[in-house]
C-alpha cells in the first residue's frame, strides 16, 4: 500500500490489505469530525423523483453563517468549487499558502496558472501583485487558526483575488472573514460541509461573496447539482441546536487526550497547536512510514504528511476522534516497539 | 409565472402560484419514470461519515450495460456530464440535432464554441468537418427512436467527435451505440440516471467511451463527486430484476391511454411517434399558454416547447404518468372550453 497517498481516509484499500472490514478500521488519518449530528429525518420517507429546489438549503446554510441566500452559492463538494472558481478567475498567478491540502495544487495545474508557494509556518513573504492568494484557515495538516487581518491588508495592497477557505473554522470560537466583503469584493470564503457536519459521503461546499461575484458565478453553474438526500440530510444536522457546543466540548476533551497520549512519546519531538480536529506531530528519530507500518496490526490509519510542501518524512498527522479510538491508538503505542 | 420555463417540473414555482403544496400537482411537464424502482436499502442506516468509493456502483452500473468498468466515468448529473466532456473537448464548432434540451445549448455557449443546428425532423444536411455532433437517441421532446448507423457512418467520414445522449434509451427495446466505440475511437455516450430510474434528486449520470479517453477525463475529475446516499440508491435500484420490464409494459400501456385520450380532442392536429415517456404534441388552432393555462385550476403541468428549436408556439410535450393521473388530464381535458 502507498503510505503516503494524497488523501487521507482509504479505509476500503487499508482494510483490503489486513482482510478485514472497513468498519473495523480506527481512521486516524481523515479529518471528519467524529461527534455526528442528530438527524431527525427519515431519508427512506424521501421523494426523490421530482426535480429538486435548493431554496430551503440556501435559507437554512444563509441563516447558519448570517448572510443573505444571494451571498452564497452551493456546489457538489468544496473541490468542484475550487475548480469552479478557478475557471472562472480564470488567473495567471496563484499563490498558495503552503502547506495546504494537495487540491489546490491539482486545480492550479489544471488551469494552467504560474504556481507560487508561501511557507505559511514561517514569516510569509508578500504576495504576488494581482495574483489570485489561497489561504486555508485553519489549514490542514496543523489545524492552527491564523490571526490573517494584516495579511489581508496586504493581499488588498497587492490587489489580489482572495480565497479563503474555512472548511475547519466551524471548530473553531473564531469569526469568519465574511465581514471582509463589506470593504472588498474580490474575496471569496469557501467552505466544505462534510468536514464538521461528519458527512464525508454526503457532497456539498458552498461559495460566499458578494451577489455580484455569486451571479457571476451562477451564469456557468448546472441548474441541479445537490442529491436531495444530501440536502435533507444537511437541513436536518444544521438544525441540531446543540451540535456546535457539542462538538467544541468533544473535540476539545479527545484533543486534551490524544495530546497527553502524545506527550509520554520519546519519538515526538513536537505538537502543533490545534483550533481543529487534527494535530501535527514531528517525529523525532523515527520516520512517519515506520508508525505507520507499525500500527497497522492495530487497523489503526494515521496521515503521513511527507508529501505537504514545506514538510518532511518526519511529520504525520493524527485526528481527533472519540475516547475510545484514541485509547486504542494509546495501547498500539505502548505496545509498538520503533 | 413564465410558461415557457427552460426546463419542466418546476413544481415549487407553480404550487406557490396555486396556494397548494408542490405534492398535490400533477406533472406531465418533466420525464421523469412514473415507475418507481423497488429500493430494499434502509437509508437511514447509512454510514455516510468516511469517504465514499465508487467501486461497487461502477460494477453495477458496468454489468448493467455489458462493459468493462474502466469505460464509464460518474459525474454528478449528466449536465455536469457535457459541461466537463465540451470543456475537455474544446471543439471550435458543435453541431446540434435539434430540437433537444436546452442544456446543450447552454454548454455550447459557456464553452464559445460556434453553434450549428440541424433539424433531425427533417432530411438532415452533412455536418460540418471535424465538429462536434451531439444527438440525443431518443430525444425530448418527442421521443422518437432514430436508426442512426447511416449518420454515424456520415460523422465518422467528415471525422466529426461523436456525443450520443442515450438518457431515454432504456425506456426503448432498442440498442446502444456503444457498440460503435470498437470501430471508431471519438465517441461518447452520455447516460443521465435520473429519469429512467425515476430520480430528478439523486444526481448521477455517466459518460462511456474507450479506456483511453475515460482516463484523459478521469485526469480533470475530483476524486469525490457522487453522494453515498444517490450510490445506493442507485445500486439498489440496478438490482431491481423486474424495474426494466415493468416500466416497459406500463409505460406502453399509459402511452397507449394517453393516445386515445389525445385523439379525440378537436385541437389537436399531430401526435408524434414516441418510444420514450413523454409525447410531443402540435396543436391546431389554439396555442400551448392557453391549454397551459387552462390546465392550470386542475393543478396540472404540460410543458410548453415553444422554445425548442425548429417548434413554436403550437407545441406541447405531456408526460407519460400513471393511469390515474391521465384519468385527472383526461377529465380536465373534457371540461375546459378552448
Amino acid at each position: 500500500m502507498d503510505l503516503t497517498p494524497q488523501h487521507g481516509g482509504d479505509i476500503y484499500h487499508f482494510a483490503q490489505l489486513l482482510g478485514c472490514t472497513p468498519s473495523e478500521i480506527i481512521d486516524l488519518s481523515s479529518n471528519i469530525n467524529f461527534i455526528r449530528p442528530n438527524i431527525t429525518l427519515d431519508c427512506n420517507q424521501l421523494d426523490i423523483a421530482p426535480y429538486p429546489n435548493y431554496q430551503q438549503l440556501e435559507d437554512a446554510i444563509a441563516q447558519r453563517y448570517d448572510i443573505t441566500p444571494d451571498r452564497l452559492e452551493l456546489f457538489n463538494g468544496a473541490t468542484t468549487a475550487i475548480y469552479t472558481l478557478f475557471r472562472m478567475l480564470d488567473p495567471s498567478d496563484i499563490t498558495l499558502y503552503a502547506p495546504l491540502y494537495g487540491e489546490y495544487h491539482r486545480a492550479t495545474k489544471a488551469q494552467g496558472a504560474n504556481l507560487h508557494l508561501i511557507n505559511r509556518l514561517k514569516h510569509p513573504t508578500p504576495p504576488i501583485e494581482n495574483s489570485l492568494v489561497v489561504f486555508v484557515n485553519p489549514s490542514t495538516p496543523d489545524g492552527s487558526y491564523h490571526h490573517i487581518e494584516v495579511l489581508i491588508e496586504e493581499w488588498i495592497r497587492h490587489q489580489c483575488t482572495i480565497l479563503i477557505d474555512e472548511s475547519f473554522l466551524d471548530f473553531t470560537p473564531y469569526r469568519s472573514a465574511i465581514a471582509y466583503l463589506e470593504q472588498y469584493d474580490k474575496l471569496y470564503i469557501l467552505k466544505s460541509m462534510t468536514k464538521f457536519y461528519s458527512a464525508a459521503g454526503m457532497r456539498i461546499g458552498l461559495l460566499i461573496s458578494t451577489p455580484n461575484n455569486i451571479q457571476q458565478i451562477k451564469a456557468h453553474e448546472p441548474l441541479w447539482k445537490i442529491s436531495q438526500f444530501d440536502s435533507h440530510y444537511l437541513q436536518s444536522a444544521l438544525s441540531d441546536p446543540l451540535f456546535i457546543k457539542r462538538t467544541h466540548l468533544l473535540t476539545q476533551k479527545s484533543r486534551d487526550f490524544l495530546i497527553q497520549i502524545l506527550k509520554k512519546l520519546p519519538y515526538i519531538e513536537t505538537i502543533y497547536p490545534s483550533d481543529a480536529n487534527y494535530l501535527l506531530i514531528k517525529l523525532r528519530g523515527v520516520e512517519a512510514t515506520t508508525l505507520q507500518k507499525a500500527l497497522m496490526p492495530y487497523k489503526i490509519m494515521i496521515r503521513n504528511c511527507e508529501n505537504f510542501d514545506f514538510l518532511d518524512a518526519r511529520f504525520v498527522r493524527i485526528a481527533i476522534k472519540e475516547i475510545s479510538s484514541l485509547k486504542k491508538l494509546e495501547h498500539a503505542l505502548c505496545e509498538i516497539s520503533i
